[in-house]
C-alpha cells in the first residue's frame, strides 16, 4: 500500500473536483464543491441514524437504494439544508438538475450535501451560480482535490485528505477522499461529511456491504461531542477505471482494497476527531483484552465521549478516576480490580492503575504525556483478547465559545 | 402539604445533625457531616449502577439490603473513596466504629458517604477528630441541618435543602433532605449524595419501593454533563417519631408522603441541575403528548445532555435545530414534520417549531426569552398523553474551566 502525499478525492482515475466561492452564508471563503467522474460511478453510502434527516440525506439515499449509480456530486457549506421542509427537498433536485444540465448528465446521477446551520432555506440564486462556477473549473489534479477539501469545511481549522494506492492483478487501484466535521460528530452514523472516490472495479452490493461493514470500525468510532448529527453522509464512489479485474467476492484482492479503503476512511476518521471543534489534542483510547469486540468498542466510546475525561485531557492532568468512571458506567460487566489503565505519547508511557487501585507513577511525567498533541489510553481489561480503538478530543474553551456563538 | 422555609435534614423530629472543618483535604472550609435520629430508622436507597462502585456505597449497601435499620450518617466531602481497593472498605468500618463508639450505637448502625476526588486514601486520623467534633456538637435545629448541607459540597456554589410537612390521621409528618452535586451528574443513578429523612411511620419494604420508583421521576431525570459517578447515593431514613399509624400499603396516607417525599426529591434533583458545574441557567425541557411515559423521558433526556444544546443554551441563542436533532437521535420515532417545540420562561413563551420549519418568530424576543436564569423547552409530540420533565444547564466555560483543574 503506498500511502499519495496531498492526496484526495481526485487521486483516483477519472475524478476531477473543484471549489469555489459562491456567497451562500460565509463571506470571502470558498463553500461550494464538485466531485465530477469521466464515467459514471457505483455509489455506496450510509448515512445519519438520526430522524430528523436533513434533504440532501433523503435525496442521496434515493439514489444510493435505487440504482447505485451517480456521476456527479455538489456540496455546500454554511446551511445544511435540515429541517426544511418541501422546499429544501425541491432545492435538492434544483441542485442536481442545474449540474445534470451543466455536466450533460441526468439529475437522478447528481448527488448533493449540505452542511451548516439547520433551518435556513439555501439561496439558491447563489447555488446555481456556484454550480455552474465548479462545472467550469473542474480539474483532475490533487490541487483541485484539496481546493474541494477546503471548500466543504465549517468549523474544521483544516482540510482533510487521504488517499492511497495498491496493486491488483497487476493494476494499480487508488482509494482517495475528503471529509468535513468537527461538530455535531458522534458513534453510530457517518460523522457529517466523506466523499471517498476509486477507480477500483468493484461489484456494488459488494461495495455497500463493505462500506457499512468499515464505517463500525472507522467513522463510527470518533466523537466530538456526542451529537449525532442530521446531515451525516458516507459516499464511496467506484468507476473502475483502473481495469482490475472485477471485484465480486471476498477474495484476496477484497482484502486488498478493504485495507486500502479502511486506511482511507480511518486516517479521514481520526483527523475529525483531532479536528473536533476546540480542540487541543486526539484522544485515542484503546480497549485491549476485552471478552467481544461489541464490548471494546462501548467500552473505549464511553471513554473517549466523556465530559470530564475530555477536560481532564485538556488539562494535562492524570485524573484516571475520570477512565475508571467513565468504563464503569458503559453498561459492560468488569472487574474493576483487574484491569490495567496506560497513558501513552510521544513523550513516553506509564501505568497508572493495578489490583484496583492507582499505580506508582510520577504525576509530573503523566502531565508530561498527556501534554502531547496525541494522547493515548489503553485499557486492559484481562477478560479475552478482543480489541477495540475510539478516537476523540479534548473538551475546552473553545468549544464552548463555538458553539455558544455558533449562528451569528 | 406546607413548606419549611430553610429546612433541610433536620425538620423532621428527632433528627440532629452537625458539620466540622476536618481538614481531610480542603482547608478553611467545612468538610464533614453528621445526622444522627434519636430513635432507630428505616433506611431505604438507591445507589450508583456504575460497576465501578465506591467503597461508602459498598459499606451502604450492605445495611440497607441488610436489616435496613440504622441511627447515624457520617459524610466527608474532598475525598470519594473510590477506587481505594480493601484499605478503602476497612477505612469505611473505621469511620462507623469511631461514630458507634461515641454515639454508643453498633457500627453496622452508622451509614457512611464520601465524595470528592477518585483514587486518594482518606485520612482517617483527621476523619476520627472530625467524627469527635460531630458528635459533641449535634443539634436538632434548621441550621444545624444548614451547616451539614454545606460541609457536604464539592464544587456546589450553595447548599441544598428542601423540607415540607403533611398531616397524617390529624399527626404532622415531615420529610426534610439535603443533597450535593454539580459535576458527574447522570441519569440512571442517584446522583451523587443526597439524604432524607423523615418522621414518617413507614413500612421498610414499602419506603424501598417508593424510593426506587420515585428517583426515577427525579434524580434520574437531571443531568449535567452525562459521567455517571461512582458515589452516587440516595438515602430516605424514617425514624417512626411523628407517630401516624404504619403506613403498610399504598393507601391514601401512603399517596400523601408520596407526594411529600417526591416535593422534597424534585426540589433537591433541580437545585443539583441548576447548580451544574459552571451553569448559569437552570434548563428545563418538558416533553409533552408523547406516545409513553419511557418515550418522553429518554427525549426529554435526550435533549438535556445535549452539548451543542447546552452551549446554544449559554449563548442564549435560540438554535431550535440542535434541540431537533437531539430529539432526533433519542431513538425515539417520530415524526419531525408534526411536532411542535416551544421556548419559554419569565420573559415569556414562543413557538419556534412548526409544520417541519421554523415558525415565524422573533429572534431579538427569543434571546429575551433565552437570558433568564430558568429557561424551558416544550416538545409537543403530537402522538398521545404520555410527558416527563428533565433537568439541565447549560455548557459554559467555567465548566471547562472547573475540570480541566478539578485536582489541583
Amino acid at each position: 500500500m503506498k500511502i499519495i502525499e496531498n492526496g484526495g478525492v481526485t487521486a483516483a482515475k477519472g475524478f476531477s473536483a473543484a471549489g469555489t466561492a459562491a456567497g451562500i452564508k460565509y463571506q470571502g471563503r470558498m463553500d461550494m464543491a464538485m466531485i465530477y467522474s469521466e464515467k459514471p460511478f457505483r455509489v455506496a453510502g450510509t448515512f445519519t441514524t438520526n430522524i430528523v434527516k436533513a434533504a440532501p440525506v433523503i435525496w442521496d439515499r434515493d439514489i444510493v437504494k435505487g440504482k447505485g449509480i451517480a456521476q456527479a456530486v455538489v456540496v455546500n457549506s454554511g446551511i445544511a439544508n435540515a429541517c426544511t421542509g418541501e422546499q429544501g427537498l425541491k432545492y435538492c433536485r434544483e441542485t442536481a438538475e442545474a449540474a445534470a444540465e451543466l455536466l450533460k448528465i441526468k439529475p437522478e446521477e447528481v448527488l448533493v450535501g449540505s452542511t451548516g446551520v439547520i433551518g435556513m432555506q439555501l439561496k439558491m440564486d447563489k447555488l446555481k451560480e456556484g454550480v455552474k462556477a465548479l462545472s467550469g473549473k473542474l480539474k483532475n489534479e490533487l490541487m483541485a482535490g484539496n481546493e474541494a477539501a477546503r471548500a466543504i469545511m465549517t468549523t474544521d481549522t483544516h482540510p482533510k485528505e487521504a488517499a492511497v494506492s495498491i496493486e491488483i492483478g497487476g493494476k494499480t487501484v487508488t482509494v482517495g477522499g475528503m471529509s468535513k466535521g468537527s461538530g455535531m460528530i458522534h458513534p453510530n452514523m457517518c460523522t457529517m461529511l466523506a466523499y471517498v472516490t476509486t477507480d477500483a472495479n468493484i461489484d456494488g452490493k459488494l461495495l455497500q456491504e463493505l462500506v457499512c461493514e468499515n464505517v463500525k470500525d472507522t467513522f463510527n468510532m470518533i466523537s466530538v461531542d456526542g451529537d449525532t448529527s442530521t446531515n451525516d453522509t458516507l459516499l464511496v464512489m467506484a468507476n473502475g477505471m483502473a481495469g482490475n479485474k472485477e471485484i465480486t467476492e471476498k477474495n484476496a484482492d477484497y482484502e486488498k482494497f478493504r485495507e486500502a479503503l479502511n486506511y482511507v476512511n480511518t486516517s479521514l476518521a481520526k483527523m475529525m476527531a483531532a479536528d473536533g471543534e476546540g480542540a487541543t489534542a486526539l484522544f485515542e483510547v484503546q480497549v485491549v483484552a476485552a471478552d467481544s469486540v461489541e464490548n471494546a468498542k462501548i467500552l473505549a466510546k464511553s471513554v473517549i465521549t466523556s465530559s470530564l475525561t475530555k477536560a481532564a485531557i485538556f488539562g494535562h492532568d492524570a485524573n484516571w478516576g475520570r477512565i475508571l468512571c467513565a468504563l464503569g458506567y458503559s453498561g459492560v460487566q468488569f472487574d474493576p480490580e483487574k484491569i490495567e489503565l496506560w497513558f501513552e505519547s510521544a513523550a513516553g508511557k506509564m501505568l497508572i492503575f493495578k489490583d484496583g487501585v492507582q499505580a506508582d507513577y510520577s504525576e509530573e511525567e503523566a502531565t508530561k504525556i498527556l501534554s502531547e498533541k496525541e494522547v493515548h489510553v489503553t485499557a486492559d481489561m484481562k477478560m479475552g483478547t478482543a480489541e477495540a480503538t475510539a478516537w476523540g478530543c479534548d473538551l475546552t474553551y473553545d468549544y464552548v465559545k463555538i458553539n455558544a456563538d455558533y449562528r451569528s
